[in-house]
């Protein structure tokens, strides 16, 4: 983690710890570097990133400002996280249903940039939250960049593994969403009826390199989830 | 429009008549100054705008790298925009079915920010996309913020009138989701069937000064919608 990374996540322990509300300020930058013992760079591109997560936002001549939904229960989408980190408040886990190392399908090929026949780790999982099934999610690593899986580590966290054991840098994503009738297959994994709602998140995942290695689908629990985005106008 | 967002635009541009594709390298740093005329500190902003909307990736010792999606007739999923600005590619379309200024209901006033009994603008549409029905909208506007809206104006894309007309600077946005099965009200309106999948998104939209000024609710067509997100690393 970077110093600036570093800085930001001890501005939200700040947050945190003072039960700051929406619109409540924040020391002003001079005051700001003083307390957290940083350089002024370090404190602005903290506070950059503190912006685009949405946790912030900055007045120009007027002040930085706490953002913060009141609404519980929501989680926050956005994918390069693994479920355990956007969740951290929340109890996950997860039921391993198959876990096998397959030759890539064809139709999934071209999702995770591999060539047809590559071998990819399948696994399919319920996972939970606090104790209700949350969706229902099937992912295909390819080995070529994911070396060994095994049951222990996908029965917790996978990114986390990627990233502290395997070293890989998790780059970016692409996530296509849509709403359905769930199939009786993917309604009896969710303990639903066919014909129910669904939503279903397709990601394909990149390192830092640009390189796809994961493609997974997600159908979630219509019941058992809500989403909380927080955007900025990045876009404008 | 800054020096780095037009930069940023006419680079999209290029990308486009170009019809560069997802991993395609963009020229060099210093190539790509001399080429927009522009100063290494714009080209820098304009490139990070860019990382940051999903345009491109850049790659440390590497190269910039095109991000581009090969699926089509999904939408953009962001909220920052109205939807005109995010689907240039499609025929958008209004059908204003309440408009009317009246005091905000009590269960309103807390997510738009506003006292009870506030006024505010009350617009219900329907919105359609290459002739089918995308979407139902329910938006409020405060009146303290949006002294004026008309019918014309209604019509045609809202946000870009608050922009140019009226010189609000629109921030950042709260989104909530959810999937549930659509009222028999809603459904009339979507013509679909009463318990039918709907994905509903509930939006405030802050100016940049912090402000909420619009609250809105929209339930999707759900044969008619499909989203796509290019996230990226910020959050990591």
């Amino acid at each position: 983690m970077l110093k600036y990374q570093q800085t930001a996540t001890e501005i939200e322990a700040y947050i945190e710890q003072h039960a700051l509300q929406q619109g409540d300020k924040l020391p002003v930058l001079e005051q700001l570097i003083r307390q957290f013992q940083v350089s002024k760079t370090t404190m602005t591109k903290a506070l950059e990133l503190l912006e685009r997560k949405g946790i912030i936002f900055q007045v120009r001549g007027s002040g930085i400002f706490v953002r913060k939904t009141n609404r519980k229960g929501y989680i926050k989408l956005f994918s390069t996280q693994g479920f355990k980190q956007n969740l951290v408040d929340h109890d996950i886990a997860s039921n391993v249903l198959t876990f096998e190392l397959i030759p890539c399908p064809d139709e999934i090929a071209q999702n995770v940039g591999s060539s047809p026949g590559e071998m990819v780790y399948y696994i399919k999982r319920i996972r939970y939250i606090d104790g209700n099934i949350l969706c229902l999610e099937e992912s295909y690593y390819r080995q070529a960049i994911v070396p060994y899986l095994n049951r222990e580590i996908i029965e917790q966290s996978i990114f986390e593994y990627l990233e502290t054991a395997l070293g890989l840098n998790i780059g970016f994503s692409d996530m296509y969403m849509h709403v359905g009738k769930l199939t009786a297959s993917i309604a009896g994994h969710l303990k639903l009826e066919t014909g129910d709602p669904g939503l279903t998140i397709e990601t394909v995942f990149h390192l830092t390199n640009g390189r796809p290695f994961d493609y997974s689908v997600i159908t979630y629990h219509y019941e058992h989830s809500q989403f909380v985005v927080q955007a900025n106008g990045l876009y404008l």
